[in-house]
């Protein structure tokens, strides 16, 4: 970890810009796979299939036998922890639901807004060697719970043609029952454009390699939504003299294992912590599995010792990071103040892995600096709100006179007249 | 009018069709513009004013002195009418805000979502011949509302140099004081990179001509955020027998003289209605300023023939229309089965105008059928959610051994050792 102490706005933010991802070369490579899957459909899938996963594939939809397959070869002890972490997601979720609005703005004009699910939407989860099920759960739960009815699985099969049993075993509990074996850029064109196993969706959610994200940024601009636009995984961590350096160095290594170009932030006032979390670190990452990955996600991660915690909280609004941890009793207080970030984790029990997988928040968050402008995924991402207004008589009588001025003041004379006739009619 | 009767869903599938927008001949006319105003900044606008605009700018700001000459130059009533939008706008959209929501998921687990308003947003207006003083209350109220700390307003000036003075005195009464005069393509691109007079936005709204949806478009790839894809307007108007030819005639008509791309369509029950729309279409157009535009909208547009309400609904949710007027007895019961419409207009003294201008519902709205995914602009368009969670010691040891679970068969070790940390250290 490089360490810059005592910086200003300036130098900081140097320090923490994100690698600029250079899309043209891969949106290139991605264009061709896209147009076959439009023109030719599952025929192209399967193809697809056999020249990237090295899988041949009969049925490219998961059937009755390999979904009740996968629920034996699940461990009872990861059944129930799914079931937990299902029912707090739910929990969370569920009370993000918003009641009809009903507002008389003025008498007699009636201004309603409603929420409706998006009718068809389509979930990527990607396959090799860590099985996203929690994903399944974070994208499946709220799709469910917002009533979409057409909910559409991808994700790819191994060489053998098998789909990770956990991941099916997940989908069919929360009750996705259109599973289909394909993955990467292929995958989000099935869904965008549909094919003769894929049913074509009005909006796609859920993570990917470069190839992945490029192909859903070109469908987004075909008239697909997204869920949101897509960077590398982030975590900063605040921590202060309370803190706990062995935690912080778990916290910043669990982002540290995603990837190489995962981004790792430490930001703290106390200066003796820095050599503390260097030691812990190197101590904890010994152990790691991923150890290769998270030293080169370290490599270009950053240290900065700072003034005081305002000076923190401006750091952290600049940065806007994905995974805020703020380790430090004053945690509740800091929290007030931090406008930019995709999920908060406060004090010192609180590690991100709690948010990525069952404490209920969504782990499908914004990066790259979008929490700036983006929300992360919640129940709002399933539905679109739908408003409606009545005039009564007494309605187009008091508002129509305003309505004609403004229309006329636009030079729109049709806008003007539908009022017109409706006030001589009366 | 195209007349089609009695349509099965494939014939009226075929006859709602948005014409297929090519975006690719303008995106090419439009990134050498963005290109120029992010190397040159101001010194770029300034040429692109002469160039297309026609105008010598010398400061690109609008000053003060500008702002009180417009509120000079707009006439009492109109002022009214304006005040009078403003508030019922301003009541809808302040029914939107969300409160914190505070979850206790399980126990000692403890899950929050707060609204926190985007920093910095960029309101297009567009220039020409009506000037769209309206979408400035449509933007900026909310944007306001929800406590956006910058604000710019961009649209372009005339020959003189000088804004229309409508524009200027709604963004005044509003409380927008960086109007910026600089219209198409490089507009977007100021807000999208920063100039020396327009300050860089994080999110950018408005309605545009092609050029300015291209270069929306491009820049929503790069990391801005926009309010939604853009396509022509339309409205779709369901009429039985309760309803009046005349005031359908002023509906279709409105939709018509905003541009001969308009979308138009009629769905009744009712045959009679057929011919007694087309005579009052006939009239009224007679009398339009902008009959030679609406004449060529009407052109593209058709009118439906449905055998019942039930397929009337069905219709309406396949088109999902940017503007549904329900011109029924029963447009309330109707309105329940509504799933796919941007906004609706329900019975017979509704029509779309109020909603352009003054009910408090909001104009900007999802076309082309994206209403199928898509919401109009709201309050929440000017936020964004940010999670939070806390767990006591209670909650890590209950949740704890769950994560544990799923992290491990993940595969992601370092995502179970902050949980393990933690659990030993209690």
């Amino acid at each position: 970890m490089k360490v810059v102490k005592w910086p200003t706005a300036q130098v900081w933010g140097k320090h923490l810009q994100r690698p600029v991802q250079d899309m043209k070369t891969i949106k290139k490579v991605v264009k061709p796979i896209l147009k076959r899957v439009e023109r030719k459909g599952d025929k192209a899938l399967r193809q697809f299939a056999e020249e990237f996963d090295h899988a041949q594939l009969k049925d490219l939809r998961v059937s009755e036998r390999e979904f009740s397959a996968a629920e034996e070869a699940v461990s009872e002890s990861l059944k129930q922890a799914i079931q937990l972490a299902k029912e707090n997601i739910e929990t969370f979720h569920r009370a993000q639901k918003t009641e009809e609005l009903v507002v008389e703005t003025m008498p007699g004009v009636l201004c309603k807004r409603r929420s409706v699910a998006i009718d068809k939407v389509g979930l990527y989860i990607p396959g090799g060697t860590a099985p996203l099920f929690s994903t399944v759960l974070m994208l499946g739960v709220p799709a469910k719970l917002a009533g979409c009815k057409q909910i559409v699985l991808c994700t790819p099969s191994n060489e053998a043609g098998e789909v990770n049993p956990v991941i099916l075993y997940t989908a069919q509990l929360i009750g996705i029952d259109v599973v289909v074996k394909v993955g990467g850029a292929q995958a989000i064109a099935a869904m965008a454009y549909g094919t003769e196993s894929v049913p074509k969706v009005y909006k796609i959610f859920g993570p990917g390699n470069q190839y992945v994200t490029a192909a859903k940024m070109i469908v987004a601009q075909q008239g697909v939504a997204i869920d949101m636009p897509a960077g590398p995984s982030e975590v900063a961590v605040f921590a202060d003299e309370t803190a706990n350096a062995e935690f912080i160095a778990s916290d910043l290594l669990s982002q540290a294992e995603h990837g190489p170009d995962s981004q790792v932030v430490l930001v703290t006032t106390h200066e003796p912590l820095l050599d503390e979390v260097r030691q812990a670190l190197n101590r904890q990452l010994a152990e790691l599995p991923r150890q290769a990955i998270a030293r080169r996600a370290l490599e270009n991660s950053v240290a900065f010792l700072v003034r005081d915690t305002d000076q923190a909280i401006h750091l952290l609004n600049d940065y806007g990071a994905e995974h805020l941890i703020l380790a430090t009793d004053d945690a509740d207080d800091m929290a007030e103040e931090i406008v930019n970030a995709g999920s908060v984790f406060l004090g010192h029990y609180t590690p991100e892995s709690v948010g990525d997988y069952a404490s209920g928040t969504n782990h499908t968050l914004p990066t790259n600096g979008y929490a700036k402008m983006y929300s992360g995924v919640s129940l709002d991402s399933f539905v679109k709100n739908i408003t409606f207004q009545r005039l009564s008589e007494e309605g187009i009588k008091t508002l129509g006179p305003t309505v004609e001025v403004m229309a006329e003041a636009e030079q729109l004379q049709a806008h003007k007249n539908a009022v017109t006739l409706r006030l001589q009619s009366l």
